[in-house]
């Protein structure tokens, strides 16, 4: 374990550029390891090799550390919005969002939200703190809606779509043998959606 | 104060028969009058007339007495969408979901309502513990949906518009002057959000 983590500290030592991200990955493996409840402040910035005042420099508590990528998401998926064509529908618009999500969703990402989905199975906290993140990517694509002119239910109903198509394709994506990339399966569940919605005045039986 | 909680106790006395919604109101009081982090699980038995130890065994933290009314909700909406008609479509047992949670729209609970929502607002983990009830009453109509025969897909997406549908008209309800009952709400904001779905490829723009 000593050995471990002294082979962990030179090998992410002072030159790598990312404190953020060694502090992200030493977290989730902790979590894995340890268990989420378990795991302190002092010991991921021990195992990142890293002081406690460099963690809470980048995250607020310990929660924090596993959805940094979750801000990022917001920022992408609001932009893309604002930046697609005057003429997009609204599907067009989600459908950008999910495409510019795709360079945020490599494989070492898909490592890391296997681990997550382990983390927050086990614990409510990490759950919770889960929904909040989401809640708040949905308000950046509402938001990015707005902005564009739709009305607050269309806004809305935007968000709630473009959230359960991403949420349907990260599930696909980690959970599939092939290398097919994220905006493959984002596209797809995209599109039963909307073929969905269409019909929601049919029978709900198959 | 001491006398304000006399009288409270006194009025709510051993005859009142369920300490479970004394608590509940008990602690929205107290939140709202001196804040959710202040207010102890002691000084809300207290304010009810009750003891610590018949707090927990109603609700297993401070923040669960917010949300009693939730898991009521994930049930009627599961219930009334299992007992729609065999030929009901999606939209149709979203409304019967809706018209079955109008039972627990009532003047007391839009009081209540109102005080949440001060709650939440000055609290994150407060939101945070709301959005994880959320989570559970979406999947309680998902569930719902697919012993139906609904696929996944159709389920989930069942489930983000029906409680769409039902924040959309929460809100109006609490908000609006006049007393329309909360079903009324619920139809309309329904309506609209299926108007919206059946043209998601229409320009975003109105």
């Amino acid at each position: 374990m000593r050995l471990r983590r002294f082979a962990y500290a030179v090998m992410v030592s002072s030159w790598a550029p990312d404190a953020r991200e060694r502090l992200e990955t030493a977290a989730l493996d902790l979590f894995v390891e340890n268990g989420y409840e378990e795991t302190t402040v002092a010991q991921i910035a021990d195992r990142a090799g890293l002081n406690r005042a460099t963690f809470f420099r980048h995250f607020a508590d310990k929660r924090e550390v596993l959805f940094g990528g979750e801000d990022v998401l917001a920022g992408l998926f609001g932009d893309a919005i604002r930046a697609a064509s005057p003429d997009a529908t609204l599907t067009g618009c989600l459908q950008a969002a999910l495409v510019a999500a795709d360079v945020a969703m490599n494989p070492q990402q898909r490592a890391k939200a296997a681990q997550r989905v382990l983390v927050a199975a086990a614990n409510s906290e990490v759950q919770e703190r889960g929904l909040l993140k989401h809640a708040r990517i949905a308000r950046s694509i509402s938001a990015a809606l707005r902005e564009r002119g739709a009305d607050e239910i269309t806004a809305r109903l935007g968000a709630e779509l473009g959230m359960l198509a991403f949420s349907i394709a990260v599930e696909r994506w980690m959970g599939s043998d092939d290398d097919e990339p994220f905006v493959v399966h984002a596209a797809a569940a995209l599109r039963e959606l909307n073929t969905r919605a269409a019909q929601l005045d049919s029978r709900s039986r198959r």
